[in-house]
């Protein structure tokens, strides 16, 4: 089980997140490509801090909406859509090499991320644009109720998957997350998260809202690393973590 | 001895250059990357022009400067430039990759490819981004006086070069460009073309615009494609070249 | 009746349009604000040729989206989307005003001008922009069979309107533009675009694809300024106007 | 005397500056447009916190750089100066209008003003710029020991100017600010800031760094809102302002 974190999402002179701080505490690094966050200089030295932190990098490409962080839907064909990752996949690895290493998956950002997650559409050209790409390359998914349909659509891509799962997120009797505006949705104490990182860890399974017990595939935990308790959060579940190690 | 030629200068819903009748008559295609001039659907679909064409694809990044395209002077630290230039240099090799190709060079435009043979500073910095990337793969520089100098420096970072030369621009005793505001700086018939590519070729030296003969080291010939002649001029070129192939 | 077009819908070195060609045929200009085309010296060199042409200048703002030309659609907040509106509108004024001369009404462009024909709440945000920038500036709005809720609505904001139809596209019979999609929904003969604007002019009605002839309220005639027949065009719909004045 | 800051410098979701905090202790709010920060929702928004606040405000245009934060020379003709200054305070200008106010003076940001401030060309550009857009739009200026010039210039464009110190910076015995790299050239101690207020307001004049008492013409006051202790400063500026009113 491995800890995943969006990173490098600074913006030229605007400062986003704690990089530095929750670094140490993550396994892999969601490097945002300059399409929704970053520039070429914040991502040169977030792979930086990943490389010597041993952290694993994972390319994080967004819809080209800065003003919005990647977070609005955007329209646009299949082919652009193939492209726009493709480009930012490529311009994040360059960078990696330039430091002797390399990207290790992709992971899609919000909208982009969410959108993959319900429309087929979406998810073929963002698993064509991966494999395209380079054979092998992982993609980091949602773990959802319908893991087995995505694994089957990867599988036709020869597209290794990486299920995630949320520690600090309620989930639902069908496996999805509970909208954030729904009561309880986000777990707001510490003892709820251990608790659900327990099941994750132990049981691959989760206590959903209503107190049901559901499988729950994960093969990575993602944390947030832009709000005040981040570093606080991160240093936790890695501790937590180890102790399962 | 080949032909070389700026491609995928469109962005957006903006056209730009004569690309699918320009392709047939050159050998290697330098694709923009979007940062002065492309996006990333034209360049999948630039990429696709060269690719079916069979013309070898070299990365075009510039400064991110799309109103000014590039030939405005920019400034950025070292480490800036660096991350600039692999940023852009993998987006292309991503998009080529999905295409089962592989960038084959790399030549900067406008101001950047002019600062960068006059200044050693920015010079290495390309070096630096290029030599990182990929070992082996080569840089494309304009012949001058100072060849023997830029080959050092290049072999300082084991980086292969390829040199340039202009076929429609007239020299001066220094083996420099001689300066678009001056007369006789641009030939304007093809007799004189002509003239220059045989001298090329076959002497590796070029007449100057005071008359003398001079050596000019060149493994490729510039040509530009978008304006009104490009494709005539392309296409003679390309028959002058075969008939001494 | 007055015939309008879009205009200065260049950016930086990318040339779109033939503005000095078209110009001397139009009354109306409306000029492109930078945010799905132009940019603030192709917006002065526009103005210019308006103002020295005595066209009336309108300001055309767009979703920010040079890549989709502003024709795709855009989610933001209402508040947003009137910021993003005012922001346009007051920056190719200034220009204007820098000239001597003003904006005289303010026409959406692409998909924020469906938008608006459409959504009321984009409507309303389109109207409050307007009517707060500046009391008595018109909106041009696409004359539909909802004329009367849109003046309604247009009224509240104490908003004058333009009411504009199209010369070179099929009306059906509830008074919309046919979808281009379909057979007949772009005439493409002269004959049949004089009839429609006789019909517009004498009749303030218009013969839909049915034969069906129903009652058009039009202030303003779009023509197409960007493709090769624009000129031809917009010559022949001026001579044909001035005939009637 | 006056106290001005930049405000709403923030961009989409990354916020930069205290702006909230900061506004109760100015009498002028210099408003980033768009260009090297902000963007029309954060104006709208800092329009609103500075009419709510009753603070005046300026137009804050910079070079077109969200990267660089406008602090970086940029290379482009007179006439691109001119119309990217129009275009930025037109646009502040409209959202202000849309809250029932209007910009009251224009202050050009970083490069631009630093630029303007050595460049005979660059400031006609933007006295042009001002003068063109509205009569009687005061433009502020660094009091230097150029002022008499400075003036004679303005007067050509009948252009009200605003001289501004600063508190916080060591002058020369040229009436220029020590380069920052210097030592000496930033106080920080609130006893050496409140020593320049003191001589500044009661004598217009201020004690260089080698001690020496020369004249220094000032109608404002230029504070920083964007370090940990701007707020603490604003307010002890503002209170000892205060004490002399």
């Amino acid at each position: 089980m491995k800890i995943n974190c969006d990173m490098g999402e600074s913006f030229g002179p605007w400062v986003k997140g704690n990089d530095v701080e929750v670094m140490p505490y993550i396994d892999q690094a969601n490097i945002a490509c300059g399409f929704h966050a970053s520039d070429p200089l914040t991502m040169l030295s977030t792979v930086n801090l990943a490389v010597n932190g041993g952290v694993e990098i994972g390319a994080h490409p967004g819809y080209p909406d800065l003003l919005g962080f990647g977070r609005r839907d955007y329209h646009c064909s299949r082919e652009e859509l193939i492209a726009t990752l493709l480009y930012q996949i490529g311009a994040l690895d360059a960078i990696c090499k330039s430091k002797s290493s390399r990207i290790q998956y992709v992971k899609p950002h919000g909208a982009l991320y969410n959108k993959m997650m319900v429309s087929d559409d979406s998810l073929r050209a963002v698993m064509t644009a991966v494999a395209s790409y380079e054979v092998g390359l992982p993609l980091v998914v949602m773990s959802t109720n319908r893991n087995d349909e995505v694994q089957a659509l990867a599988d036709q891509y020869d597209l290794p998957l990486i299920f995630e799962a949320f520690v600090d997120r309620a989930y639902d009797d069908d496996g999805l997350l509970v909208n954030r505006r729904h009561e309880g949705a986000v777990h707001d104490n510490l003892g709820r998260i251990e608790l659900q990182v327990a099941e994750i860890v132990n049981d691959q399974a989760v206590t959903t809202l209503s107190g049901k017990k559901i499988p729950l595939r994960a093969d990575t935990l993602c944390i947030h690393g832009d709000n005040p308790h981040s570093v606080e959060i991160a240093r936790y579940i890695y501790e937590l973590l180890d102790s399962y190690r």
